[in-house]
């Protein structure tokens, strides 16, 4: 229990909100209970119904245990409530808690899987936004040719300004100099590559100012380039990062369907499939959706990750592993003293 | 020779930029008599310096045929060249000649795999757009769980309005009712789906603009819908269309390349590959991007396919194929009377 620890893991608290999802508590408490097993400077607060959640415990057949504790809420927003809704009628929501239990210092991070809008809305209103960003954006790490892509922002803003852009950089870069071995990772900026047309305006806007950054800016980069592994940092606005995302979803959807029917079509092509079920279960593992889950809400004065909604318990336990690395490694202090650095934080720029 | 034609195959010439492409006459001739004798209502210019295409066709065993002419052309469009210089230093280019054709009428439809920005740019200045359409799309055929999707703007136009969404989309849908056996093609706009925001301001007004419109429009779809197959049809703009196909592009290639190493990562498991390998090949016959090959310039008045500049004689061949197709169905009157129906030709519009 005490091996792998990483140099910078410190004493932590995440609250979690354990109602939230398609599946609530029957996936947040396995999920807290593992990883807790795992990391012992870590403290989980479970928040939700202490009913559900200390069933949970008990079928679990969870003793005690000094670093968990459960935190009453007495309601749960709904997965498809408004977001305006869950502000105004929810405000001892196990979400809108776990949320406060951040701002109040109680937590360095929380997890949800909530509902995304909901989400959102309620980090932004409760833990308002860093000095120097205009919006918190939604960012996660993608399967890489070389190893993984931070790619931001994937969908909390469709309309982005070249600034946006700019402060998107800023955060995924701060986030991967934190959490990988990278200090100084390569930010490509996501745009399209026909040879008549370089990109809209607000591209070619924002790579103007990346250019004048102190990031190390790779320059422009296309959709492929994202799996290529080309930079570390991959920023868009969050109407392209979120079709490519979807996109590549379905396309991930599609191919194993495929897959699947052409091993199936007949008795040999079965028999085939028998054979190559241990490489093709190494290839899914490989590209388990599970292992990538968890995306993170920056630009808040806190941290906020949110699971899939439908996540099991070992895709909830990757969202909370998320929350603990960023908690556990100072993100938000790197990227304050880089928006510093970048001149953002002074009065204008607010 | 002369089984499987469509009710709707009539007499159609095509110009062939023979030159085009990575590969030059290499690719393109071959391309061009396979389809040539699989057609017998279809005639072919093969475009270009003359002694490199007959070289090739004499190669390939070509005697004289009835059915296709070899038309000289002096100069050739480099593949890095830009737009400016093929424009203006490029008159009597493979790519231009052939444009020319059907600028004049001798051919119905032309096919290049020359460059991208030299060709759309050539095209539109030759040809122009038709009435009531601003500017010309790319537009492809996508695989998908129901069969196949038509996509566009794939990267011609980076910003867009609502209106040019509005007319891709009466193009697209066009496209498909008269290619495939669709009278009445669903449209889809795509868009993001978070649960508070519901896409960026140019897709708000588009999806006004369809609502509005004779077509069918299915409302908005997310980056999945295009694998799934939600709509026949589904309308973007050019930035977020070419990020979507690269991105998925770049997925396809990270798959494939994590399989390959799977299965070759010890003896055990190389012997799996090879009991395995009829299956694999099905499904990478399944999914070739060679099938999918021939993206078409639409909304001008004229038929303009794109091949892939790197595409071997194979995805050439479909290349032509789309080409012979638009211009066999009767696409661009389609698209005009379409476009006279949603009261697009007025003056006041273009």
């Amino acid at each position: 229990m005490t091996t792998g620890q990483h140099a910078h893991s410190q004493e932590v608290v995440i609250a979690i909100d354990a109602m939230g999802g398609d599946h609530g508590p029957h996936v947040t408490v396995p999920a807290a209970v593992r990883i807790l097993k795992e990391n012992p400077n870590l403290n989980i607060i479970l928040v939700g119904l202490t009913a559900s959640v200390e069933a949970e415990l008990k079928a679990l057949h969870i003793t005690p245990h000094p670093r968990l504790r459960v935190q009453h809420a007495s309601e749960v927003v709904l997965m498809d409530e408004s977001p305006q809704s869950a502000m105004k009628n929810k405000k001892d929501s196990s979400m809108r808690v776990a949320i406060n239990m951040v701002k109040t210092g109680e937590a360095q991070a929380c997890v949800s899987a909530g509902n995304t809008g909901a989400l959102m809305a309620t980090a932004r209103f409760v833990l308002k936004t860093l000095p120097g960003i205009d919006r918190p954006a939604i960012a996660s790490t993608l399967p890489s040719e070389k190893g993984s892509t931070f790619m931001l922002d994937l969908g909390a803003n469709a309309d982005c300004t070249p600034e946006h852009l700019y402060q998107f950089a800023i955060m995924g870069a701060m986030v991967v100099s934190c959490i990988s071995n990278k200090p100084n990772p390569t930010v490509g900026l996501l745009n399209i590559g026909s040879e008549d047309i370089k990109g809209n305006e607000v591209a070619k806007q924002a790579a103007e100012l990346l250019r004048g950054s102190h990031l190390n800016f790779y320059g422009n980069v296309e959709g492929d380039d994202i799996f290529k592994g080309t930079t570390d940092v991959v920023v868009c606005d969050g109407f392209v990062g979120n079709v490519a995302l979807k996109t590549t979803e379905g396309l991930a959807h599609m191919m194993g369907k495929f897959l699947t029917q052409e091993f199936k079509r007949n008795w040999l092509t079965k028999l085939m499939a028998l054979g190559a079920f241990p490489v093709l279960k190494a290839f899914k593992k490989r590209l388990d959706p599970r292992r990538y889950n968890g995306a993170s809400f920056l630009g808040l004065r806190g941290i906020v990750v949110k699971s899939h909604g439908g996540a099991d318990s070992i895709g909830f336990y990757h969202a909370i592993h998320v929350a603990m690395e960023e908690a556990q490694s100072g993100v938000l202090k790197r990227i304050q003293a880089q928006l510093e650095i970048e001149h953002l934080t002074s009065s204008e720029q607010s």
